[in-house]
């Protein structure tokens, strides 16, 4: 079977090379262009993420493939859509705004970008949560007139989030959410990102407009799909968001108000069965448990649960009783913001719709 | 005007010595015995903070002071009380337990151990939050018969919350609280402390027994005195404790539901005023202020914030109305926890007690 | 072919553990008996390395086989030899002394103990650099009427260091090398190892013992066999080590001076062609190159660098003329303290003696 | 007597800031000009500081003066000194090569910047090492018909080493030296300074130019002045210089060959004797030693030893001799690089110069 040929856009900053490590021998996926700023349009991959002193600045732990080294990189306010029936999508929302509608007229684009998360006929896939609203795409395409179709992952906060909350609100009803998070460095990207001197010994207790992200965001994908759009979720969200001294991979302290009481071992039933439906699709990146419950008193610990099952896999522990909220939970989860959360999460969604057929 | 004669107890470790740190050149106190372990006693302190290899254990930042580093450390087994008028006490809470009566039948005891907190007759006295929890001193020398008194302080992680919470409480009225620490390395000790390997590029989800003492402590120090005893705050708190890689300073994301709304800078103007009647007192470890409110959006950082008045203000910032609770905010604050919430606090304490008469 | 049934002694302590990690599914050796200290006899190994809160002490990023799981450890004062034909021993240097002529009486013995390092007639084996100190084992044997063996590896400081020389003294002759290192948490162990508060932006300047233990093998690994001994290489080696704030991986900055001027092209050729002859031997844990040479100017970095191979290939770069020695270079270099630098490489050195037909 | 009116350029950097803070309340200098880059221009330095998100960029420990945030901050390009008989520049190099010469053909001028280190007629102070330099003064004013002069201080990294060489050149002779650095971040600035995500976990080993610099400015600075010029040392002098996750301070592990053998306890005293002469000059930024040994093993520890003497001493430990070197000898020292290393050090200077009657 021949691979889907594909553009990844972006291509040289932070989550573009998270698209190309990940897409290194992906048996339904083939990158045939690669584009990024003007600034390295024309030079070969491997030149490209060179540095003015000599320094690769490629991030990955996986080594750039020799294949996708050799790839001239193009200007991505001039490329096309010519020759790749699918676009990936890594640059910031301003230079989204304009490129991704360009894309979409033609072919599907998946993408890391918030420029579009809001848009009521716009879906904000979480695997293995809202699959359904995958109706949107067809009212997508017709009101806008597209051939392709925009689909933006979640901030990379937002997915443990609403992942952990979504196997309680089908079970329990969730009503009510506090949660404060503690965010990895590789969340600010790396040019220049997080300042050292600014988190040596230190909290950041601020990242701008992230807190109305994860809140406006968890609701829509716990929506339900009515008539042509999306109605958020009745679940009232409050977060703080800061900033710590990690390298990769959120941690989040989550207390929950459900609709009916739940025990503790109700609470991780829930979880552990969450998404066992998706095996049978047989997508090469998803995860065997999209929930992993850690008993572990001590976990949840960020360095050594951010890979689980490749980075793909929300780690749970210290589920606790709250005495707070009325049948209220506490727990902490770890997510990793740069798998799951951002390139390999969007590869994902796209291995569902090629399975569905809104990818071909 | 002479000094009063005191003890350290437990003088060699880390709270111990920042006693010493604290006291040295004190207008009201003066050290006068150290006492330690057995394998400290008979040395003089300045070779008793020496390790096996010559190294040195004292972790202050000020130096020891030639006066303390001459005085040759006793058993703490085997010390009296003679000669001194007051005991600050460093040790842990099993040592406490049996120690401090004890001294307590002679002369007061002021401790930041955690045996004697949730007595009855026992005040947890949080510098200008509850002073008039001072009654409970009578009451505990009549029912136990003793010339002096156990005065424990609050554990670290409380002293930021409820110092935060009782102007709220007593301008608003506080009905629930939610709160996640991000805890500093100091908290932990030294002896092992926090393994370097454990926290670095991570966080440490648990930290046994803290979220239980930060609910019951807060709900006793917001408490009102009533007869004989204190009865607790109606107020419901419920705690996620983490340890982050930070040397010193506890910070803490709060989310409060309070009896009737207050806006926004209603409630800095509470926090501003609070404990202003305390100038009058010239106690001198005092804060000029208790609360200090920082309104740039990137605080309070816990590097930068943790040292504000000698480490002894509590620093809040981020204030914003929460969607989710009652007439709900939500704030950040950053707190000394070796600071206020440990040996110079509990000197504060001895401070006040002392222009009030109960130290003589 | 059947495997070579092994004992792990030390099993649960840090350096144990990677014995344990890579030694599951090995293709020569077979785990059979796990032995620790009292504390841990008769439990089954999950539960040995559980500590009394239920937190798991497993450290290996790889997962603990259920193979070894479930093997019941044994004392390792009281252990005997029966039904194993190698022993790994990763004990600390006083418990080596009496255990591993015990052991090395009937079987050999694979050591990370620094106990029998400078003996005599005990080879300190570094993969590809002095294989020929092999003949070392028969004069041990004979001397002490053992049929089997005590073959210690060298600290973990040492490896880099001799493994780049080594290369460099064959074609060019080595006469002088002054070190200072940058190393790894890692190398202090875990229980407790380096506190966090100590380490926290911070460098520790002094690691007791480290520098005399890297002069002193350096030499003797370079050394010659010379009738029934080795005679240490007239190399003179002067260092100074550090602790850093790094997981793992040791970072050293090396000046040589060189017997003969050698361009920086032959120096990276020298090094690129260290131990291709391994490559016929064909031992599973062998990287493909013992040494490689990165020549971005930024590179090695620990974090980045240390993986190399499975972290079995030494990394170096930064090579410079050096200006102050004679005929002097300067390089750094990266290598992994708890892979080449202990029970990888120690694993590495029992399949090349298998081969060899030292170990059956 | 009145304090002599100056100017700071680049006042809003974080070299700028430090002459801010070293600066108020300062008994000989008053600041009495402002400047920056036309984008602070116009600004009052309150403002200045201030990001696009209301965020306070002023990085000093010390609160910025109300006298000094008054001050509205002229565009550096335009500035005159009109009104200021002393320039403080801690501009970047590019910006020093056209700004500083146009101020110095008025006044003094008295520079953390590089630009003009390495023309012969202008010394490089380092306080107490070679005062003698002056006379380069004249000389540079003569030559340049300029009634001012500049006069840059060194690389923080060169302060360290030339400090601890000068006393040991003097009594001994050095003949070479091999150094290996492991600096501060706060050396690389802020704008954006190191990223986080590159140095957590990490070390990087290489900063450009600044091995050049220091082997070229120790020379210099221990060179002797002879006709017109100094000519550098003859001392052979090796670096390798790499960046750790340290907030402040630079460590320095120091290799030195003697011109005659000295035991450790001359060295120790010839570091202890050295700048005694300066306490006669009662220069207010002086510290009682401009080198402090510590004889305990495990230091110099940069976070507990950087601000010895306020960041004005150099503090040595772990002499040993040095086996490989004739005459060798070895130790580890910290300076802090932003405080003897920048803006304090180069007031040092001033008042220097001032007391001797070059500035008035």
């Amino acid at each position: 079977m021949s691979r889907i040929p594909v553009a990844v856009v972006g291509a040289t900053g932070l989550a573009g090379q998270q698209f190309l490590a990940s897409l290194a021998g992906h048996p339904l996926f083939e990158i045939r262009k690669l584009a990024a700023s003007s600034r390295s349009a024309g030079k070969k991959l491997a030149d490209a993420v060179k540095d003015d002193k000599g320094a690769s600045r490629w991030h990955c732990t996986e080594p750039m493939s020799d294949e996708h080294a050799a790839i001239t990189v193009e200007d991505s306010a001039k490329m096309t859509t010519d020759g790749v029936r699918l676009v990936f999508s890594a640059v910031e929302a301003d230079v989204a705004r304009e490129l991704e509608p360009r894309c979409a007229a033609a072919v599907p684009v998946i993408s890391t970008a918030s420029a579009f998360r809001y848009e009521p006929d716009v879906p904000v896939f979480l695997p293995g949560v809202n699959w359904d609203h995958a109706a949107l795409i067809d009212i997508q395409r017709r009101r806008r007139g597209w051939k392709g179709f925009i689909s933006p992952g979640p901030n990379c906060t937002t997915v443990g989030l609403a992942m952990t909350l979504k196997p309680l609100d089908v079970a329990f009803g969730v009503s009510r959410v506090i949660m404060t998070s503690m965010q990895a460095l590789s969340g600010a990207g790396r040019s220049p990102g997080v300042s050292a001197m600014d988190i040596l010994d230190n909290i950041i207790p601020y990242i701008p407009k992230e807190e109305e992200k994860v809140e406006r965001e968890t609701s829509k994908i716990l929506g339900r799909l009515t008539g042509e759009e999306v109605a958020p979720a009745a679940i009232a969200v409050s977060c703080t968001c800061t900033r710590v001294n990690v390298l990769e991979g959120h941690t989040e302290s989550v207390f929950v108000e459900l609709k009916k009481q739940a025990s503790l071992d109700e609470v991780k039933a829930a979880w552990r069965a969450f998404g066992s439906e998706m095996a049978g699709l047989e997508l090469p990146s998803a995860p065997r448990h999209l929930i992993t419950v850690n008993d572990d008193p001590f976990r949840p610990q960020v360095r050594l649960d951010r890979d689980a099952e490749g980075g793909m896999s929300t780690v749970v522990g210290r589920l606790r009783a709250d005495p707070v909220l009325a049948n209220g939970i506490k727990y902490l989860l770890v997510s990793h913001n740069t798998r799951m959360g951002a390139a390999r999460g969007a590869i994902l969604v796209a291995e569902y719709l090629t399975k569905k057929g809104y990818i071909k």
